[in-house]
């Protein structure tokens, strides 16, 4: 047999446990917020009937990776999980409403790979379909809080805005429905380019500058979430308009109901730029390090019906859980450094106390301890640097002559301290 | 936008919370159990270079998914988790020794569909590499039985063998090595068409009646594994079939010496299909239903190793994972029944309880319960029939009256039993 190729197809990677640990520490903590949260886990095939796909991604459905099965079916992988959850809820149609899933897996596309940009991905989406609810909206922006402090996220602020209010903003600035979505798009850079920036691109849109004006005064007001809203009463007169202020209202008295830790803030320019949104829009940016946005989502009460012909409003955020990921390792966040789970490694001083080992790795198992010992034959030395160069934080060291006391040696390898300890108080002392 | 494909891809599977509960419940303990014993994780891209697997497989070759990218690269969808994990070892010379992994992940395979078989399903394999000694193999054994009574399994089997071993009784009985794989092809058989079975399929493909005498002999020999290992000390008398012979007495001697549950027998019939096994060899079965085995897998020295030209011994199983929650489902073996993981839903009684059931969920969740309230506008009663229909285990149900006293009615969804109690005691009570 000749000698494997030894690289991954470009844009995809290997997880050493070293980097799994990491994951998993992140994944965990955010799947066990989503379930106290009421979201529970739906999985769906990797590769769908391309035609689930196709007409649902417009420019971008070029990054979907489709072939032909051996009985010329044409298949796809899956290119977010979004569109899966819509092919779910039409294929079910008796699930009980609301149906609150989150999905974290991974997704590909073909695009050009770069820092912090893969082929193959993982999502992590959490979305709430069948419910009309502010309520299921405020619930949203409580997962985001609780997820970005469980992280250690110390800044950061959860921008919420709503489509229909931002859609009066633009009629009550004289804009006409046709130069609404344009000044959007302006407005959607208004981080990455400056409020400056935003007024010359839509000068060049050709938006008026009376109306330019208008809509920039409202975007730099400062004032509470409430004294901004309270000051659009008397300018967004139009229907949707005046729906969107009464669901902002709405929103945030809930989440004052709720208890919700103030991170969020009402930010009239943000936009978002998918235009299926139709309601409440929100994203979690930090301060530091400027990085855009770590969760970015909202409402989208008509995209998940069209699929399935059913009325069916929904809610959801996407948690960009590969960039949070890099943001953790940058900023040495508390992300786990050890290249294995197990606490402890039994050290074999001679090969009459090997079974002596193999008795103690058990009995600490037994009590729940992840313990490993020596399977290589090697000297007391390299069984330590073993257990060191995989982050064991302890090692037990099991000699004859302690032995017959009924002892052993604990060694922390952190601080280097030892302490003989009795056999049978192993597990206590390393479970805490 | 048109009404969307409801269909998934014949064999690939939608997993609801309800299902995804039963599968996180058996992944979950199973991955606790491998961590415990010192192994970590590991992920790889689910899309491989096709030359990655190319002339792995044999006759399975034609079973893998291939297809072109928009480079003219050929890609494949992984078809296992041990050709990724040769790679990584060939990709990653330096990682420290033994390695060892676990991977629970999904894998695809272009068969047909049929009760059981699935064209994407997920395999949960553990290996551990780099090391020859039979500890190794031991704490294999050691996971296998703790994983099957951990799950609730209570009559099952670890088959045990030896390959050079059973090389040794082949020659011992007369046959030629170029009889030997044929003989044991047939031997593999023997659960599936008994001892008759054998001998006759032995006969047909024209071994001596004397050998195929001396072989079942043996293979229906009772007795300890001590006893049946010492009858064969006069007979296996080649060098390799002694080294098998002293290789299954240490791995007997390490499971006394690990105090592992007696779950294991040594099984001289036991031949396992695939033909890269080098030493010891393993299954689970269980006696009831009869499903054939739930776990496989042995010592093979010299695969990982021919794919990087390092030395590189290996032992492994893998968990036939899906099969064991198949029959977990079928037996009722425990698996949770529930639709979601939240343990009480709140009912609202009136318009004006509504700020204090999202206060109470609100703490709920604070103290780390997972806890779901109306976002639908629903009566009391349609309240009550939702959570009901999720399995939610507890309501509570939060009227006015109770209210002013500081109360709130706490319903037990399957006794029925209610109780009043005060709000601030419902997270302690709830937290049991």
């Amino acid at each position: 047999m000749t000698k494997i190729k030894t690289e991954t197809p470009k844009g995809m990677r290997d997880f050493l446990p070293e980097e799994m640990i990491k994951r998993e520490y992140v994944m965990e903590r955010i799947k066990k917020i989503f379930e106290k949260y009421g979201f529970d886990p739906l999985e769906t095939p990797a590769v769908e009937y391309a035609e689930v796909l196709t007409g649902k991604y417009g420019e971008d459905e070029k990054l979907i990776y489709k072939f032909f099965d051996k009985g010329n079916r044409e298949l796809a992988l899956r290119y977010d999980l979004t569109v899966p959850l819509a092919r779910v809820m039409a294929a079910n149609p008796n699930l009980p409403k609301p149906f609150k899933r989150y999905h974290i897996s991974r997704v590909w596309r073909y695009d050009r790979p770069q820092k912090g940009r893969y082929k193959e991905f993982w999502q992590c989406d959490i979305d709430t379909i069948g419910s009309k609810s502010m309520k299921a909206d405020a619930e949203l922006i409580a997962v985001m809080t609780e997820v970005m402090k469980e992280l250690g996220f110390k800044k950061f602020t959860i921008q919420i805005n709503n489509r229909k209010l931002l859609n009066g903003i633009m009629l009550y600035s004289g804009l006409k429905t046709d130069k609404i979505k344009e000044a959007l798009i302006s407005l959607d850079k208004i981080n990455k380019v400056g409020k400056l920036g935003v007024i010359e691109e839509m000068k060049n849109r050709e938006i008026k500058e009376e109306s330019i004006n208008k809509i920039m005064e409202l975007m730099v007001k400062e004032g509470s979430d409430e004294g901004i809203l309270a000051e659009l009463k008397d300018k967004v007169t139009d229907a949707e308009g005046m729906e969107g202020l009464k669901e902002m209202e709405e929103l945030l008295s809930i989440l004052k109901e709720m208890g919700i830790d103030k991170m969020y803030k009402l930010v009239l320019s943000l936009a978002r730029g998918l235009d299926y949104y139709t309601g409440t829009i929100f994203e979690t940016v930090v301060e530091e390090p400027s990085i855009g946005s770590l969760t970015g989502g909202g409402r989208y009460d008509t995209l998940i019906g069209r699929f399935s012909n059913n009325d069916l409003p929904a809610v959801g955020t996407s948690f960009g859980i590969e960039r949070i990921i890099d943001v953790m390792k940058e900023l040495r966040m508390g992300l786990p450094e050890q290249k294995t789970k197990s606490k402890v490694f039994a050290v074999n001083v001679t090969p009459d106390t090997e079974k002596d080992v193999n008795r103690i790795v058990s009995d600490l198992r037994a009590e729940g301890i992840s313990a490993q010992s020596d399977l290589m034959g090697r000297p007391i030395s390299k069984q330590i640097k073993f257990a060191d160069s995989l982050g064991i934080p302890f090692v037990v060291i099991v000699g004859p002559d302690e032995l017959k006391e009924g002892m052993v040696k604990l060694k922390d390898m952190k601080t280097g301290t030892e302490e003989n300890i009795k056999v049978r108080e192993l597990a206590k002392k390393l479970g805490i």
